[in-house]
């Protein structure tokens, strides 16, 4: 993991050293408040992966790699508003440390100055690598939309919800490493390979914390067990139970869905374990990740960093919260 | 007029026949509902008359034309969210009509779809236009922020306040010149004189604003008369006023921003009055309206699509609501 710490340190280096502007100071310091909580940076770790296959120099890749953590750290602020979250890794969320009109227009800003970044792309690439921008922008707002429909129906299949979480979470991964390729070099067909990596594991890393949120080791990030389904969300799991649950076990979730009881966790975790539907979930979610796999394998790149790619992957995939 | 009628009804066939994807309906409904609900289209519309003084055609124009659009209306949506707008040109806003979270939404998926329509500008001009539009695009911002500052302020001084109405309003008119010169052929000094232009006279619109607010025909657009005074609007006349204010009328014009009685619009006006407030502001707008047509007398380009647009300006400074 040495290649990947190499990487970590230049973005830690770039995004440290990120000219924000001072004033207005209710605009510009959620923005620099936000950022100073890095986070993992995968997006822009991605980028510069992606880059790294096919070239050896990452130096063009970096200001799209700002731009699309920017726009990730854009989507949470206005996120959080949109879910009333009181803390964002562990620290409090902008719009309940500032106000929600704050929260809406430094996010607001922070995505415009996304593509300030972006626009920094070399120009033979620039078209390209700002289509792909716009195109998965918009995806992750046809995802949240999704996600917030979804709360109110009734009824969601799961098509319909591994379409959401594909465009909520999957297309920024995805495009995070299409982008890196393309600034490196890589034609449409190499380019696209990524992107398809990127999606199916991006899928199965959504699944996987689906199933962490009920199975995982919640003590070891101190969230509570079983959040989702306290609050009811549509997950691969819920909606896979609600699909196979057949006499008293669906009646039995019907109520524990309209109830608020100590017990409902325990209670929803034994009907998921009668249907065997921890292992359901592993296997599609083994499914994505392997459908990414074999995308992968068909890039025509450097081979170490190739291995570095999938060596991240796999290490993600083995988590346990 | 005529020349302006024809690209009004260019601008008009454009809008009314953007492609709005049908779903999902919560993120795009309210788009297609704000854009219906057209306005005066006055800055396509300066797209494309700065894009006329230098270039027979428009065609290059049209896309930038309806990405800034776009920018515009995205920004009346999230300002309508902070300020708790009712009522947009009349009708329901959108986080009223649906809620705020879907006006959060679908305000940051027409940013994105602002810039996939500056995207279409021709190449050779394309990162000029998008840095111009970037660097407006954050301007507008700050404006907004400093806007609600003011609201919490005590003192505003006349110069933070032209600087505020500079970046809200008559920067984004500036850019939509610039970028029609800019496609239209233009070098950068003289898209720069047609920039300084628009936003002299977009100070000089703004000024007016206020002045119809406390003094224009109000009947005539169903507005309240002083609706600025009651809400203590920190106004170019509010803050003159309380520059010049002494004595008795420093202590009544400081007892009325604190009361909501009935009275308070005409008493404010009557200390308006007595200090000279309107003549005042009338002449600093017609002093930024000067300058700006100063700019525009030094730009060498079609000199009768040049008349078009001062006419037009003309016009507009002398509404009366």
């Amino acid at each position: 993991m040495e290649k990947l710490q190499e990487l970590r340190l230049r973005i830690d280096q770039v995004m440290n050293n990120l000219e924000i502007p001072a004033k207005p100071k209710n605009l510009y310091q959620p923005i620099s408040y936000t950022l100073a909580n890095s986070g993992k940076r995968m997006r822009p770790l991605l980028v510069l992966l992606g880059c790294k296959v096919f070239s050896e120099s990452i130096e063009n890749a970096i200001h799209p790699a700002i731009g699309l953590e920017l726009f990730h750290n854009f989507t949470l602020l206005h996120d959080d508003i949109m879910d009333d979250a009181p803390l964002r890794r562990g620290e409090p969320t902008v719009h309940r440390k500032w106000n929600t009109n704050i929260a809406i227009l430094s996010g607001d800003a922070m995505m415009i100055q996304a593509y300030q970044h972006v626009l920094e792309t070399k120009q033979d690439v620039l078209v390209t690598v700002l289509r792909i921008f716009n195109t998965t922008a918009l995806e992750v707002c046809d995802g949240q939309q999704l996600d917030m429909d979804f709360e109110e129906m009734e009824r969601v299949s799961i098509n319909d919800y591994l379409n959401m979480i594909r465009l909520k979470t999957a297309v920024l991964l995805a495009a995070c490493l299409k982008v890196g390729a393309t600034v490196g070099g890589a034609n449409e067909e190499q380019a696209q390979l990524l992107y398809d990596f990127g999606l199916n594991t991006g899928i199965a890393f959504q699944l996987q914390d689906d199933i962490l949120d009920v199975y995982g080791e919640s003590n070891k990030v101190g969230k509570q067990k079983g959040g989702d389904i306290i609050s009811n969300k549509k997950t691969f799991l819920l909606l896979k139970a609600m699909e196979l649950a057949e006499g008293n076990d669906a009646s039995e979730l019907s109520r524990l869905l309209k109830s608020n009881e100590a017990e409902k966790v325990d209670a929803v975790i034994r009907i998921y374990d009668k249907l065997n539907i921890r292992e359901l979930a592993e296997q599609r979610m083994w499914q994505f990740y392997n459908s990414g796999i074999e995308s992968l394998e068909k890039v025509n790149g450097n081979q170490e960093w190739i291995s570095t790619l999938k060596g991240f992957t796999h290490a993600l995939m083995h988590r346990e919260h």
